[in-house]
């Protein structure tokens, strides 16, 4: 019994020191997704390892995560209306809801009290507690005589307990504030084009844009206006062009701001639209490998990374922000679809889905640095983005 | 015995416990410097409280701090030339050593590996290795035909394993590249004017701008040039007036980029110049109450906060960065002398060392949330800096 006692003890004691070693930054972490199994594997970008998976996360097809404000847990939201709240350093899944039928993506407030998820079905955006996803408020995307509900797209934070977001069914841009006691006050600018089908927030918070899947041209707000309306801008840019079938649609979320301009994809070619980021008109085309997907600035702004659509996304090219020239092209593998790059910009991150693998990159060099073993890795999220508007 | 061992094995097992539950992520912590005693009191922006405070730090009267890139440590630069890694989640001094007489900043660089010091004494830059401060490089700043060693200032990092700092008595600014084993080149570039003090990087890496105290105007390269130089801007922006006593420098890492703009604080004088990011030519100056010492963009760059020298340092000032308008004058209290935003930008923290206490206020409405009792509060460093270029 003593020794029985003794063994209990001393393995506790080796527990508790093992624990103290295990304490972690969470600055450094992230998560990729393993869309086919359905699981999360937690990754650090200190050393490029892998510290374990999270499985149970239902349908992650099309799945998007943002993350606490200390960065310690992860809120994924899944295709199949799966809400999961990821403790990273346990690598558990703390809380997790099924808050709808069928949902594309979410965003916590800046305070980092509330996380909102944007659903097609039903469709509007439902807002829960990051505590512990308890529900707190629920916005039906009503419009029309008939009080339809639209799908609910590009939903983003923005200052002062703020969610912006669009209606794809309705053409309508809603703004959602909410107050102390976490009541809403809605805003709603209509009309704004047909079928937005996502949109982004420049990094600044001001400038929300949404794709319209309808018409060429975007739809645009300042929010810094002492007014704020929509306006209509890059209209008809592909007037007068073939467009090409559109496989599909590419990630506004992948634009880039770099030098004074926005870089954009054109839906249904094979280019880059530069846009003038004061003025917002366009002001160049940058030719490109395909159907470009996401186009992303690294974090000094010095380049854009672009990936593009099947069956030509087993290739990425970097195009220099100050000449907007294309500088290199590589083929990492079949169906590199996703980017991250580390906070500060010295790797990039890319899933090669196709392959099962991740591969990190020197963005100065573009040396392959490691490659991990991912299962159909899609979206690759790290936690820096806790501590930026919009992400 | 069996009773005591058992005794043991609960308090263990409630010890591991209570370990699990004191598990906490990093994106949410600070470090508020307490000049006095030498201390750091390390703080949580969630629910604004004090977790611990950490002592034995040296001379802290001019201290400054970065984080290593997960977040977990905190390393400080101490003016007697202490340098410390203090681990946040523990509230230890992980590492310490005495690196020079009199040390003045320091950096870390973009892959997290190099922590570089600038010393007065003796002239020159130390550099350690982040994870135990093992030396790494001495790069004393010698100059002129006596090998005479300048005072170093403005240190920062910059992509690429880069440092970059300017010798305040020769007059100079100089870049080392680390390479892979760890060997430094240096480029110098000479006869940039007149006792520079301070010096600024832009958040992208690209501009690298030295005040001068013994000129007005400022020295400028852009380090994406083909091959980058030194260049004057804003050449004798005084000329003509009289200047007043300059009772405290102020400090460039206190500038604002917002609406490509810079907004830097004019030495000896009651303004603010507003130049223009891309030409670099001044395109307005804001009269302020007093000799600005820090001029702080908020996160999402739409008003700028303005403190000031003795003895008009119990006021701070907010400037729209649309209008340049003055919206918003308050009192914190005496010596008000440092501000740091939380990462998304609601909250904004601010040092009132005579009253040993440190405010938190709401960016928006401007009104007091709490306060928390601090000893000779001056500088407070948040750890989302550890993800964010020169920072």
């Amino acid at each position: 019994m003593i020794s029985r006692l003794l063994a209990a003890f001393v393995f506790c004691m080796s527990a508790t020191v093992a624990l103290v070693d295990e304490l972690r930054g969470t600055g450094d972490l992230g998560v990729i997704v393993e869309r086919a199994a359905g699981s999360l594997q937690i990754i650090e970008t200190t050393t490029q390892t892998s510290l374990g998976r999270v499985e149970g996360l239902g349908d992650l097809s099309h799945a998007s995560v943002v993350f606490s404000r200390d960065g310690r847990h992860a809120f994924v939201f899944g295709r199949d209306g799966g809400l999961s709240r990821v403790d990273l350093l346990t690598a558990t899944v703390a809380n997790r809801v099924i808050q709808a039928g069928n949902a594309i993506g979410g965003a916590i407030s800046d305070d980092g009290r509330l996380v909102a998820v944007s659903n097609y079905e039903p469709g509007g955006v439902r807002v829960f507690d990051a505590a512990n996803l308890e529900p707190v408020a629920d916005i039906p995307a009503t419009y029309g005589q008939a009080d339809a509900r639209s799908k609910v797209v590009g939903l983003v934070d923005a200052p002062g307990r703020r969610f912006i977001f669009t209606l794809y069914d309705a053409g309508e841009i809603w703004t959602a504030d909410f107050d102390a006691d976490n009541t809403a006050s809605i805003e709603r600018f209509t009309d704004i084009g047909e079928l937005p089908y996502d949109a982004l927030i420049t990094g600044d918070g001001r400038h929300y844009i949404a794709g319209l899947f309808g018409e060429d041209g975007l739809a645009h707000i300042d929010f810094w206006a002492d007014t704020p309306r929509v306006e209509r801008i890059l209209d008809g840019y592909g007037r007068g062009e073939e467009p090409l079938p559109v496989y599909k649609m590419p990630h506004l979320e992948g634009w880039a701001l770099a030098q004074g301009r926005l870089i954009l994809p054109a839906v249904g070619r094979h280019e880059l639209l530069v846009v003038d980021a004061s003025t917002f008109e366009e002001v160049g085309r940058i030719p490109v490998h395909g159907q470009p997907i996401f186009a992303v600035a690294q974090p000094d702004g010095r380049q854009v990374w672009v990936n593009f659509a099947h069956p030509l996304n087993d290739t990425i090219q970097v195009i220099d922000t100050q000449s907007l020239a294309i500088v290199h092209s590589f083929t990492p593998g079949k169906a590199a679809l996703h980017m991250e790059f580390t906070p500060r910009g010295e790797h990039v991150w890319i899933s090669v889905r196709d392959e099962d693998r991740v591969d990190v990159y020197d963005t100065q060099t573009f040396d392959l640095i490691t490659s991990l073993p991912v299962d159909k890795p899609s979206g690759i999220f790290f936690t820096a983005r806790a501590n930026r508007i919009g992400l």
